[in-house]
């Protein structure tokens, strides 16, 4: 026992006190990140305890950011508002790596196998792609000229089945896919033409379906990944017809999490609605008038319940929907700055970012009680490691 | 430094050397494990790297064998044959305990919120709830009597969203729902009279639809978990009528994967066809003719191919079937005892287990290709860990 405390010892040397101290030896399919927005900062959560492991700092403007984890769930890659890149190790509370590879960032995703890291750019205008394990560039896709120099913003970045990358351009009004079996040198297929100002999109969970939204008009466009050759069609055209147009403040998101069964529910744009659609033919099947713009518009892993939350100065407000009823079951107010949800995998629970009281609060989606909260500097972004294994998160 | 390699060492001489020596710093998101049947044991794999990282013995009769997964996926729970169940620590490589709490036994579950384990026995029969963390006994269901002192076996057990655990009873032709919200005092529906022998039973990936198969008749038996009250339905009854029922070696099993898309894929029993049902009206939509008894008909997760293994003699043998055009587009024989298959979390390759080669081959889902390979001695069940997050596995 002596002689194996001696090597212990020896290693703790050689391999660095700090890691062999601090990392943790333990499960990641239960962690987690939240994003603290106003500090460049997040923590690292364990969801099963329901506490606060690391908070690890430094990573810029996280004043709008998204993250996607690696095969393993050991780390998180953060994209930031302002380009910013963070390979973050969960079981350390540490930055592994950060590069800024952008001068303004929207989003990012991983590919199918867990290799490549692609991050969709304002500006410059394109989508960059990295390696995940030591973020170095692999390639880089400058989207189309709008101006004699500046390019088209990317939105919408997934991945899906095929080692596929596929975003949309929102200047130019196009949805392109990028087929990265060959990293160094992406075949790309590119859709013109689809629409007015895609604004986000989303895959459906089983990576078929992509599905854009549009800004400059009513309606969404969708790709089906399985028949490329049918191009892209326009779903839920002219959606607000008849009925005025509101304001819009801030825009919503689409997820794969939209999808529930056979149905996909949408938030509309400048309405204070939910669209329901069947996932069949993509035909209108009705709208939910809901409290206000819709932000997240999200479904309880099981398909049995959408929770929706809303746009400032309605950020206070969730409303829980049936999805067979299409009936708002609940309407409740966790707080100002109510801006994200996150489900546990199998849905038993649901976190919700209130920054206004510095707060996250968790809910049992069973009972719709209150069932915990965690102390978190202006949270935003919620993101659990359950999302490694999901195409399109 | 030298302060804290000292209480390092400290640490070290606390905490166990074994463990502090052994246990990996790693995420537990890309691993998994693979049953040896014939000595009791399993390695644990690293599914990114291709490489088993422990072996772990002492596990009891395995010629049948399951397994579930913590929800921070650092556990393997192993039901075995001699109604054994073991708690793995993957990390370590090390067998955490293991009772024998039954005769003999055939699966188990974990609960939604992953504090309770449910083994179903059939001897004696009945189901019986574990905590999770220490595997002491929290509920004991025995199964309906069919004699004196026999009582029914149970069989497809499975979780579902509500902390509900559903199984089916093999003797006495019933299905119960079992409701854990208090786990000392569970509460019962029973429903009588539902079919001749349900032999296997999957839930769907939403946890709504539960299907057992039957044995005794042709045919299989849906209920609906979010509409008990409707009870349960028979579907694809008589599916054989007309045709002449082929001896059975080997049942074919039921599990979640069976769902791709609109569609479930059955394996029929004494009869050498997939059934494929549409998944809203559950209406069989074709039938598909295959090279044996299939025993696994498993849906790659984006669910655009089935792939299928078979019954003794024939198990050298896999078909891969297009679930749109319902052909079988690739016929091929990983070698003989190809036993299982696993697919990764987003599809991009699949492990199959070839036992009388003491093999474990991995294809590329997209090529078709081998890719690599791991020697294990007689693998049977592959199970990755990514099932810690998926209803019903």
């Amino acid at each position: 026992m002596i002689r194996s405390a001696l090597f212990c010892f020896l290693l703790c040397l050689l391999t660095g006190i700090s890691q062999a101290g601090e990392c943790l030896v333990r499960g990641t399919g239960d962690l987690g990140i939240v994003i603290e927005r106003a500090t460049g900062s997040l923590v690292v959560v364990d969801t099963t305890k329901q506490v606060a492991l690391f908070r690890v700092r430094g990573l810029g403007d996280l004043s709008h950011a998204s993250a996607v984890y690696s095969r393993d769930a050991r780390y998180a890659y953060v994209f930031g508002r302002d380009g910013g890149l963070s390979k973050i190790d969960l079981l350390c509370g540490a930055l592994v790596k950060r590069i800024v590879q952008g001068g303004n960032s929207i989003g990012g995703a991983i590919s199918q196998d867990g290799r490549l890291i692609a991050v969709s750019n304002y500006d410059p205008g394109g989508v960059k792609v990295f390696s995940a394990d030591n973020l170095e560039l692999v390639a880089d896709i400058p989207a189309t000229l709008v101006s004699q120099k500046k390019r088209s913003k990317t939105v919408g970045l997934v991945d899906a089945p095929g080692q596929l990358f596929v975003f949309s351009l929102f200047d130019s009004g196009e949805i392109w896919i990028a087929d990265l079996s060959n990293p160094r040198s992406p075949a790309i297929q590119r859709f013109k033409n689809i629409g007015r100002q895609p604004y986000d999109a989303l895959v459906s969970p089983d990576g078929r379906y992509y599905i854009a939204g549009l800004f400059g008009e009513d309606g969404l466009v969708l790709l089906d990944l399985w028949h490329r050759e049918q191009g892209p069609q326009r779903i839920l055209d002219h959606y607000g017809k008849g009925e005025r147009k509101l304001p819009v403040y801030k825009m919503p998101h689409l997820e794969g999490w939209a999808i529930a069964g056979e149905r996909a529910f949408l938030p509309a744009v400048g309405h204070h609605e939910v669209l329901v659609v069947n996932s069949g033919d993509w035909k209108e099947v009705g709208r939910i008038p809901v409290h206000s713009q819709p932000i997240f518009v999200m479904a309880r892993p099981d398909g049995r319940q959408i929770w929706v939350n809303f746009a400032f100065p309605d950020n206070d407000t969730i409303q829980v929907i049936d999805t067979e009823t299409l009936k708002i079951i609940k309407t409740f107010k966790p707080g100002k700055g109510a801006l994200h949800m996150e489900f546990s995998p199998r849905g038993e629970a649901v976190w919700i970012s209130v920054r206004d009281q510095d707060q996250v609060r968790i809910y049992d989606t069973h009972s719709l009680k209150r069932i915990g909260s965690l102390p978190v500097d202006k949270p935003s972004g919620i993101f659990f490691t359950a999302r490694a294994h999901k195409t399109g998160l």
